[in-house]
């Protein structure tokens, strides 16, 4: 933890990559290039949140993304307690904003927070005194994928300014796609995102990205290639595509990964559908970052704790004897 | 903890405010007092009870009874284990009583139980080794929802003794009620349950309250209007009241507040069925207490942990080497 | 935590019983006995796993199974995360082998695994960085069940050697009867298997055991009874006994121990159909170490996972600053 005043990252809350600043971002990444360090060793335990509670809420089941976020916080020595909410008070008719007031009246620190409901994480995090984190709210923002997929970006090609990175597939349902490419491009890539029509939202030329519905041109020159889950849960019967001939028009494989640049890199959010957006030879071969995303979000969300925290008043003026 | 050998809490578990002192439940709340000031703190962990296995064992599901127990836990240093037991063993035809003889068998320290049947804490208690902490059995006892609720009222009127406090609603139904009404009495209150006869429990005149089945009266001159959650899903068919007649004649409004001494303060339990019992403006009003009561939550389960920890006779004699 | 620089426990994975020598089973259960002790203290935290991160991976629930780990690792000091895979991934059709590698890339130092399919611990361990302990993978192994079983024989009985250890019931739906053989042989007990001939799996006799199908000539003699569950959950229709009759036949009532040496004793994994294979009186009764091997499987897991602690390559180069 920092011993100056002014925190390296100026927000109580992270809501949303939307309205971070590119020295916010980079300031994250620097943190999170020291925490990769961390789970790296044999004592993976620090005291930077000790004595802090962590609240991770769920009000959507995530095995990999609730994980992550545990991980860290025990590893920074935070206590952690898991709540997934589905199955206790919602029954009993409790709103978000009761179940919220419940929670800080326990004086947590952090609350991290998955909603199936876009924005009702901000709400929540109006109503609180402590820091939330948007673990994913709906299809609006997942601010740590975009994150730890930028921090993947970075050590791999060693910048992200001026690279070219395609996002194929399942834009339209993708909180993940919307936080990446706003990061992204405020960090000076070029964004483009592939996929059918029917999953391309309406609008997204407003992003500044380029659209493209086939994956050989949408490919083309890719330095980066993201693919996303193919989110059918999402689908309101609208339009389900059938998984085969998904598979065979924006499925990737060794043949379209073969449109891109040489050293073109593949990642994924996960957990991947093998045999529909992805192949399993692409998925787990050369080129293939996946693995190595997974690691980067446990040090992208020790990151973040860890910038939250030193931006708790309390913390910055006495960081002992402090009290509410 | 003290380094006296008399523990200032006699007692090896709680089972209910049945059988408890003033002076017990005096020095309860003053624990509580002082465990107040560590939630508020930046570093809120204590090394209380390091080295201690606390398992919450919960054949019914709450959030926020859990939460609290498990914040309280690690927060005095404890090793906290959750047991959702609806989902486990009981599937596979184990009993209670094995059940908890096999958790006695890894050496818990402390049990908190929170189980469907009344009675079922204290069967359990009869058998295990450990200190055993009743969080909520059937209809019957919920000790530290009571102790604090006692908290809350304490601090904030300054006293408990002498006061009005009317606990309004499905009286029947209520475990809490029942607590509340042993431990407000036993510290001097004058206690009265309103609420429509057919949710007043026959033969309570025996508890010593008063009983109104009309708001207006229940209310009059009251310094404590303590609402309970209307228990629908405790109702066997045999009398449900609609939500809007019970709204009309029990939910407490501005218009039924005004009833109470101008400065009564209002209190519930929680979850709110808001609308029902209670309506959001007095909820969330300048009267409310009930946020405070949720922090209090976490002060008593930290006081109570404390004690039965003190009162443990291998802590007495042996504080680091002892054996069972 | 030994100086040595040769482990004493030479696996790096325990993932069955199969393949372990006499030297090996014997220094876990000397380390066994060691961990009985810590959790009977007050304080029982040790600090042997402190800054390590432990996952239970069951994808099946397993009350009594998982608390033991978890407590086994908290009291050793590790971040312990509980996964149960049930309600997660697999619903959005993540193989087990991505589950796996998501969980190793977060860096985890053991892997605890619970799976209804034989093979699949095995299928892991290939697969991850980590250290993986099989907590019973379908019908074919669950060492540590082994292991603390033969801890609890030779604490009673002083040695197992020598001894005659009857296990009875249903042989062939029980890893627990599959890990039990091989390691009692390999102490040298003469191993019997007791039950229906539906019930004894072709080909048991390659094992060097011998069978009966009649309780009193299976139970003569026998210094261990060792009951099984009815596992008529995996039972597929062809036959499932009626619970009268299995009991009448098979089911320990204290006449049927009458037969055993008149100071043999009972065990079981839990958790028991009481009045289906073994009756109440002998469950609770004199002879029965049936309370005593739930203790004896906190301190084997905690052996256990010392011992493969010991042998992760970073923490003998490294201790503190190693890094994967």
């Amino acid at each position: 933890m920092s011993d100056q005043h002014t925190p390296l990252f100026p927000h109580r809350h992270l809501l949303g990559i939307e309205g971070l600043s590119r020295p916010d971002i980079e300031a994250l990444l620097e943190l999170a290039d020291k925490a990769v360090e961390v789970s790296r060793q044999v004592e993976k335990k620090r005291a930077t949140l000790r004595g802090r509670t962590q609240i991770n809420l769920f009000f959507e089941p995530s095995t990999r993304t609730q994980s992550s976020f545990e991980l860290a916080g025990k590893r920074l020595g935070a206590d952690v307690m898991n709540m997934s909410v589905s199955s206790s008070s919602v029954k009993k008719g409790e709103t978000l904003i009761d179940t919220a007031m419940t929670l800080n009246a326990m004086h947590p620190d952090i609350i991290v927070v998955r909603h199936h409901a876009a924005g009702a994480v901000h709400l929540l995090a109006r109503k609180v005194d402590c820091s939330v984190i948007n673990a994913g709210d709906g299809a609006h923002e997942h601010p740590t994928q975009a994150l730890l997929d930028a921090l993947t970006i970075r050590r791999n090609k060693g910048r992200i300014e001026g690279l070219t990175v395609a996002i194929c597939g399942d834009v339209l349902h993708s909180r993940v796609a919307r936080s990446n490419i706003i990061l992204l491009q405020a960090l000076g890539a070029r964004v483009r995102c592939v996929g059918p029509s029917t999953l391309l939202p309406a609008g997204i030329d407003q992003f500044g990205v380029e659209t493209f519905t086939d994956m050989r041109k949408g490919l083309e020159d890719a330095d980066i290639v993201m693919m996303l889950r193919l989110q059918r849960e999402r689908m309101n019967g609208s339009f389900v595509p059938s998984v085969k001939e998904y598979f065979r028009f924006y499925g990737l494989d060794e043949e379209k990964l073969g449109f891109a640049k040489p050293d073109a890199l593949v990642m994924h959010p996960g957990p991947m559908n093998r045999g529909v957006e992805i192949s399993s030879s692409v998925a787990d071969g050369a080129q293939s970052l996946i693995r190595e995303q997974v690691e980067m979000g446990v040090a992208v969300r020790m990151a973040v704790l860890e910038a939250l925290a030193q931006h708790l008043p309390e913390a910055q003026h006495s960081p002992n004897r402090g009290s509410k």
